[in-house]
């Protein structure tokens, strides 16, 4: 029997390097005081469909939607910004004093998707959303947030891009200029391009299919017809980017696949050689309007959200080794079944003082324990045979210096604690 | 819009609990060698109907099963162990040299249920499996884990009950005696009861309607059903947590809601004055066969699983408060425009140092702001003011005991390290 298809088991061996990412994730939220947030797998499908749009791909084509025993239409989150949206309005945090509120999630979420490199079914996002300030040092600081996290990992092969999707003024005086601009070639447009003339021109620059038609090169870009307030506020943010010294670069195609986003957008992709065809890391921006959209106060957000899958194959393309501490601090090893029966009591003990020891289950012989301590890379190993046992000792080998003492076993506890500390 | 019925949102001022418990039940997790396992949110349906068994009530009534949009029928996991033994044969696990496998999982898991008091529709599970060991100092050693964990976070009404469900023999003669015993009670058992005299009626004892049939308190004891082996196997568990010092009872009326088990099987209970109805914290045994049922080869296993809901409940019921920082290392407060746009260059390079810090992102007042870091439990406060940016100089004040230093901006990274470093 297998796994779903599109979905991963995450065996130790691999799992260490998913621990160590998410802690460090944790610890970065908690210098920029961002504070976990944990919502439901699933939610009802109408706040999808209304929060992230119900013309985007991800609604109409990937979601995994079902009824639950009770009848109500429940779907698998494709992505974290609705429900933590969502929470935020259904316990009125907005009513709290401490605002901007701000927010991190880390969990699976879910798009029935053909699955390729780097794209999964099931996959992991890590993510972040302010609510409550509509000030532009927010939008830096979110951007901060995620290159910080990603230099942190040891990335260095990182591109920020940036662009400003402006406010609701300066996108509807774009989107008319888009129109104009390419009605002339609706049909030498994709299909799905047809439909976005109507429905959304901006997601034209997005896609794939038309990327090379001579008429995206001149298409009129956002950043013309952003009027003065949207202007002042990208220069705002672009001023805060600078005074921390975050390097960027400006597209004008940038272009998110959401309805909801309006001024800063930012995606930050891997540069590293051979890292495959899907280069963007992570992608945020501006979500003004999302929140009423769910049913609550009008109330700016900002956020991002990155896959851990792709951090991963990040790390690995620019060949960076976690520092995974692979090492067990003492294995037990005994011979005889008065030792075998008596080492229960002995790790147990060791155990509850925090110390780090396994021994055998299977019945192994004294060789092959050592074996099995070696595999399991053990600092100590502890002997435990039928002459200790009779004096009440045990042996202590410190693997790596070849040394050995011989202690009583009501010292075992002390002893291992001293010798850990040393190393 | 709310989430549904039955899930919860784990909100900052509740998830730092969450949070503890879980990094303490990783900590008890490596001390004892066991490694974590991530599998999928949803499996084909078929594993939990061979897994958990057809013909349980999970398999039966509470499962969260639809069709992808391939048409294939999966289900959101209603527990963990089936999984990680599909896991376990998938990627031929047993292959490894380092026999007993070891995993841990902790994750959401669903059943659709009538919500209540410790009871969710999407519930949180920690759960241990050892694969590949029939040593009964494993068991033991599960059962320890189980327990050290809870004493680890201070619980101190505990019960563990103990039991033996023997192996195939013994349980097949007990059947029997069973059956041969509510026969002439039939029609004065519930219906479920009935239907489980043919289909399996040791579940006839774990019954919460018929508990108080005079029948039930005559009905054979399983203990009294085990052949040799079985009752040599039991005495050792015993006399393995005997030497562990862990105190237990015997129930042999404990049975478990899963077809799969054998041997072994224990609860672990709140004793703890107002807990609530559903006083068990966390429950497993061992299950010898699973393995083979999914697919694989031959290999024995033990495990447990424990609700997280349960034992944070178990934690209020005796008044336990776990060791949660809530403080915020520093707050920077600003006066004037330019001393805002710096502050944004300066919590970044902070930040980057591994240093706690937030700002205003409202435009409050410097009073306000002095509120707010009181309100985020700030343990500094740094001024930059027209002044103190003038003189490229930052004040930096000690909100426990009033301390005030004024220090050159380009030392601010250095001596807050120092600074909270003596804290």
């Amino acid at each position: 029997m297998k796994g779903p298809r599109g979905t991963q088991d995450i065996l130790p061996g691999s799992v260490e390097k998913w621990q160590y990412v998410e802690t460090v994730l944790q610890d970065i939220c908690n210098r920029y005081n961002y504070k976990e947030i944990r919502t439901p797998i699933f939610e009802h499908t109408e706040l999808f469909q209304r929060g992230v749009g119900d013309s985007t791909d991800i609604v109409q084509k990937e979601m995994y939607t079902f009824e639950d025993r009770g009848g109500r239409s429940v779907t698998l989150r494709p992505e974290g910004t609705a429900s933590v949206v969502r929470s935020f309005v259904q316990h009125k945090v907005y009513g709290s004093p401490n605002q901007p509120t701000k927010l991190f999630y880390f969990g699976p979420m879910f798009r029935y998707e053909r699955p390729q490199q780097g794209r999964m079914r099931q996959f992991v996002q890590f993510g972040v959303e302010a609510l409550g300030s509509d000030d532009p040092a927010i939008d830096a600081e979110v951007i901060a947030l995620a290159m910080n996290a990603y230099q942190e990992l040891g990335l260095t092969s990182l591109k920020l891009v940036i662009n400003s999707l402006g406010d609701k003024q300066s996108r509807n005086r774009h989107r008319e200029a888009l129109k104009q601009h390419f009605t002339p070639h609706k049909e030498e447009l994709c299909e799905d391009c047809q439909l976005r003339l109507e429905s959304n021109p901006m997601r034209i620059l997005d896609c794939k299919k038309d990327r090379d038609h001579p008429a995206m090169a001149t298409a009129p870009s956002i950043l013309d017809y952003l009027n003065n307030d949207s202007r002042e506020y990208f220069e705002t943010v672009k001023a805060v980017l600078d005074n921390m010294g975050i390097p960027y670069e400006i597209d004008p195609n940038l272009v998110r696949g959401l309805d909801y986003y309006n001024h800063t957008a930012f995606e930050i992709m891997s540069e590293s050689e051979g890292f495959g065809a899907i280069t963007t890391l992570s992608g945020g921006g501006r979500y003004n309007g999302l929140v009423e959209e769910v049913g609550g106060p009008e109330t700016a957000g900002i956020g991002f959200a990155m896959s851990i899958e792709r951090l991963l194959m990040a790390l690995e393309a620019e060949g960076i080794e976690l520092p995974i501490d692979e090492k067990l601090d003492c294995y037990l090893a005994t011979l005889g079944d008065e030792a075998k029966q008596e080492a229960a009591g002995i790790i147990y003990k060791l155990r509850q003082e925090g110390i780090q020891v396994d021994k055998d289950y299977a019945g192994k012989k004294m060789k092959a324990q050592f074996k099995a301590a070696d595999r399991l890379k053990a600092r100590y190993v502890l002997v435990l045979g039928e002459e200790e046992l009779q004096n009440n000792q045990i042996n202590v080998k410190n693997m790596e210096t070849g040394e050995q003492n011989t202690i009583a076993i009501q010292e075992v506890v002390q002893h291992m604690r001293s010798e850990l500390k040393e190393d």
